[in-house]
């Protein structure tokens, strides 16, 4: 694993209503998923508040120890929507309408017929230096500045500026993942599991309950950034399902 | 609300599986149901992995800061489960077999004619001192220590954890929430909203967008720990959704 790429990146979901349960985040998943596939590490996510002080913490500790953030949520046209104001802090710059998305907007809002009114405009606050995640599905963008790019709260358009930005950053060598199910419970394959393990150190497994009603099952899932590490990896669970089946076969 | 009792809480949600997307996280939004309905206020969550320094560092950061955490996933049989450790190593305490949850759980794997083996006891580790939180779906146990509440990442484990757990709580003053649906989207209410919350300063007033693929409305979601002055908000935006969609009439 020493010549591969590493790159990371942290989420940091914004908005009450994740806290209250009003609302069940779909963006952390997705996000997840699709930074996997690219090859880009989440190594932690922080869902707060719409708070400003909790928003800048947030960000200027994630955003110093990560490659990339990406925030979802907070940039509305409401007053409760305070994500950019509180990204501009963090980054100790005006927060101020962006000439270039007041016109896209502006625009957009003429052509259907639609008042370009305070709230609306509120929408192309960003903080100054900025550059724009275009929006596709509602036309105001998103914006990343620094290392921090940030998107929508509604499901929809965070998945459609992610889509756009996501082929812009550099991503680094991709995670290969297998899984191999365990019809026996961690209890059974805790131990020998633990050995498979140390045995095989350029690997990450991963060991992954699941409980129908009335017994446990294991997902077990290897990863690993070069094919060969992992499949001796699997080789080797392989041999212990047998080995742990025989047994019960036999007592 | 200057005579409301506040009580807080964060959440810290381990395992890899969360943030390679494998998982899609249910246990945060189950917690955030759970508090609101309980009156206790869930101010921040974090994801992280199976990292022993990423789990001590969160832990200590959220228990110095909120009256309660709650943790999910990472204390099953597995070598990836480090949960117990970190969160002994966060006390500065040992980490050893529970006598009472070795006893427990011995006599459940006995009854079942299952060997009580190394991996299973594993899930009887706790740092020393702590409490017990009794689990009704697989008999071993989550513990508190401190401020800190330790469960399964499993839900159904998770979900069975948290009822036993929540009535011994303190718990404050629950927060009243009504919603009024709004016809219409963040860009026309946004304005009349920001007014009408700064003259209901008793009131925490959230908007919410819903996007339905072609248009925007909103949900208006007024909090409030006392009913009063959520109904005088209430009326407030009633009168404004009136108002807007006269002027639609008639426009």
């Amino acid at each position: 694993m020493s010549s591969a790429k590493v790159i990371t990146a942290a989420m940091l979901a914004i908005g009450d209503e994740l806290l209250s349960g009003r609302t069940k985040d779909r963006n952390i998943g997705h996000l997840a998923d699709m930074l996997f596939i690219a090859g880009i590490d989440l190594r932690e996510v922080r869902i707060v508040g719409d708070e400003e002080d909790m928003i800048v913490e947030a960000l200027n500790a994630l955003r110093q120890r990560y490659d990339y953030v990406f925030t979802s949520g907070g940039i509305g046209p409401t007053h409760d929507d305070i994500t950019a104001d509180a990204v501009a802090k963090a980054f100790g710059v005006a927060c101020t309408h962006d000439p270039a998305a007041m016109e896209l907007m502006g625009a957009m809002y003429a052509r259907r017929g639609m008042e370009f009114n305070e709230a609306r405009q509120r929408m192309a606050r960003m903080p100054v230096g900025s550059r724009h995640i275009p929006n596709s599905v509602s036309t105001a963008p998103g914006f990343s500045i620094g290392n921090v790019h940030v998107m929508a709260g509604v499901p929809q358009v965070f998945v459609a500026m992610l889509d756009v930005l996501l082929p812009t950053l550099e991503t680094g060598s991709p995670v290969l993942s297998r899984a191999v199910v365990s019809p026996f419970g961690e209890g059974d394959i805790g131990t020998p599991l633990t050995a498979i393990q140390k045995a095989h150190p350029e690997t990450s497994i991963g060991s992954y309950p699941r409980f129908d009603g009335t017994r446990f099952s294991t997902e077990i899932v290897i990863r690993s950034r070069e094919p060969a590490p992992a499949e001796a990896a699997e080789k080797a669970i392989l041999a212990m399902i047998a080995e742990i089946a025989s047994a019960k076969a036999a007592g």
